[in-house]
């Protein structure tokens, strides 16, 4: 196994930023060939998932959704008042896994990756582990 | 690492499809023994889940669920209509892990995988990738 | 790939169960120095996330949320009158993936693992796959 490490600066308290060719640089300077990719998200107001690249309104109605779903509310005990980062944290998930073929991310025509901020502005940190 | 592909045929717009056994026979066939396997949806309206594989209206109930959370509405920007697909995509997400040991799927009594379609009838496809 | 198998003990029908160290405690006495582990919960009605360790409020939100988007309801036609139990389930998901350095697992730094009961109190098992 080998790992990288990506720096990611977001600009809206909730932000999908797309990390695809990020991390297609990585795979490609490093000459990472076959296996499985771990993308690995340290943070916990943070999450990271797969959907459309194509058409941005598409992860400007996750967004949207996501606040809806979620809205921030004095309801919750935590005391920093970001208990809703938390929870779309673990909606949208920490991590997840994509196939490496001939060096190239084996994904759907329309798929990217998006790093979902959910308490932002903030710098952070997206962890890259590859196996063959 | 070795994959293979898989093909499916959904009938309804949201459908939970079980696919366990269409995975074992891939397992069998490859003669894959010790290792994680990694069941990816190259979809951006779709997921994977792992639920019960007795009842089947456990998979009716979350079809039921899934439509309530996300509706199909107007308030949504993406023009082709379909945004609440993509929210169910990332909400399920689109890969998983299960381990193989022995040949099997070290899954528990009652678990099954579903392919969940959002935005059917279409024809579908499902990368797997083992890595011993 | 090497395997192990833990046991959790719920106390509350929802309750979100610290396992980090539960997991670390494994890594060190099986000696796992470099790769990707593999949390996977074999049951239907319970799941695995990552959260934040520090604040056991943000535990408690979680919990209270959880209920709150997937109330018991008699609507659902799964007649063990649990399917709330699974959706949460298949919201939080069944397995996660950390990465393994040096012999401990690479979180952030408020990072914990959590085991998800909802339908407790019930004996639970963890699977874990160590792949370097």
């Amino acid at each position: 196994m080998t790992t990288a490490e990506l720096h990611v600066s977001t600009l809206k308290r909730t932000q999908f930023v797309p990390i695809t060719s990020l991390i297609a640089e990585v795979i490609a300077s490093r000459g990472w060939q076959d296996g499985v990719i771990t993308i690995f998200v340290p943070h916990t107001t943070a999450g990271v998932t797969i959907n459309e690249n194509a058409d941005p309104d598409v992860a400007r109605d996750m967004e949207l959704f996501s606040d809806e779903l979620v809205p921030q509310s004095n309801r919750f005990r935590h005391s920093e008042g970001n208990s809703d980062s938390h929870i779309k944290s673990s909606f949208y998930g920490s991590s997840i896994q994509a196939i490496i073929r001939n060096g190239s991310m084996w994904l759907g025509t329309w798929q990217g990756i998006y790093f979902c901020e959910f308490d932002g502005p903030r710098k952070r940190k997206v962890y890259l582990a590859f196996a063959s």
